[in-house]
């Protein structure tokens, strides 16, 4: 199938959603917790999450323009503080209802039935069935007009990993740790490790690096 | 292990590298084919590709302030066209070597042995060896202050997918394509599909979609 700019134009609107939304390939997949002033709390699913650097530790989210999402911005731009929680096997249908359109005040943990978990410094809820959670400070907006989604940017300020899932070099094993990823809008997969390989050099063969 | 913001700080810089990029869970996977007006090739690979609407249909990709990576922005901002090009299992080692630092006008698709593809209306190269090929045309540039790097924005101009990885509601079935997913800085992964999941909406149970 080979499709044109008119092609994708002309494709029904529910098919490009699909179509557009899958052709990325594989996402990050994490549970975004936010707290608003008047202490009620929000719980969105994100497959949007991108690395943005280690030094200083920033990584961006891309908020779309509908009601649901602008839960969560509110409140990051409110308290200046949200939590990503990676997502388990255990709970993927839980974390995919928290995609529906559930009005402001109402708390995604208690629709789906999720833990929500309280660390000192941090106003936002965690997700306590999440093997890997972090938390974030809000650093920068940025509107894309284009087409009405916002980036938020925000410094990693708290990081809770099991400890056995931390390699020595520093890797993280996300498949000790059960962390999914998905696809599409609606798709969740498991994964199996290739391998590691060796920091790439030129005039270098590619190496499976071992024992890292 | 419980990080906070001081000791993300203190972490070894390699560490810390492998660590925060390992945190954000599994990444998108691509090559990124762009040319030089000379008639240059670069290829290039990035995990930071992020879906941003479908329709129009758009993505991001960022890009770090080294220098290599200077190679795909100079190219997309003069031609302002590039591919991206999803990986599989045959050429993830070829992919991955596309991260070597070679020089200015090195063509990475003759050092890793990965072919190059043309398609009517696009200067830059695919990867033929890909399942799942798709073309952008520039359409901004967001510099992110904070650390250099830069967002690109792209409008998906042609797509090439397999007609048998397409569902009828237009979900591209990534596995079929053999698509693969990375973490961190070094480590690949395949993927193995636990369910698709039906719309979620509020006062309805999650169901597994069947037949889609």
């Amino acid at each position: 199938m080979i499709l044109n700019d008119a092609d994708i134009l002309a494709l029904d609107t529910r098919f490009r959603a699909h179509f557009i939304n899958s052709l990325g390939g594989f996402k990050s997949l994490v549970l975004v917790g936010t707290a608003h002033p008047d202490g009620s709390v929000n719980l969105a699913t994100f497959s949007s999450l991108f690395h943005l650097g280690a030094n200083p530790a920033v990584c961006g989210i891309i908020i779309r323009p509908s009601k649901p999402s602008r839960n969560t911005i509110d409140n990051i731009l409110s308290t200046r503080q949200y939590t990503l929680n990676h997502v388990r096997p255990t709970f993927y249908q839980q974390a995919h209802q928290c995609s529906a359109k559930y009005e402001a005040g109402v708390s995604e943990f208690a629709e789906v039935g999720l833990t929500e978990k309280y660390m000192d410094g941090i106003e936002a809820p965690f997700v306590a069935e999440s093997h890997i959670q972090f938390a974030c400070e809000f650093v920068q907006k940025i509107d894309i007009e284009l087409n009405g989604t916002t980036l938020i940017i925000g410094k990693i300020i708290k990081v809770i990993v099991p400890d056995d899932c931390v390699q020595s070099d520093g890797f993280i094993d996300l498949e000790k740790a059960e962390t999914l990823t998905c696809s599409g809008l609606d798709s969740y997969h498991s994964t199996k490790k290739i391998h590691r390989l060796a920091y790439a050099k030129p005039d270098t063969a590619p190496s499976i690096l071992e024992n890292p």
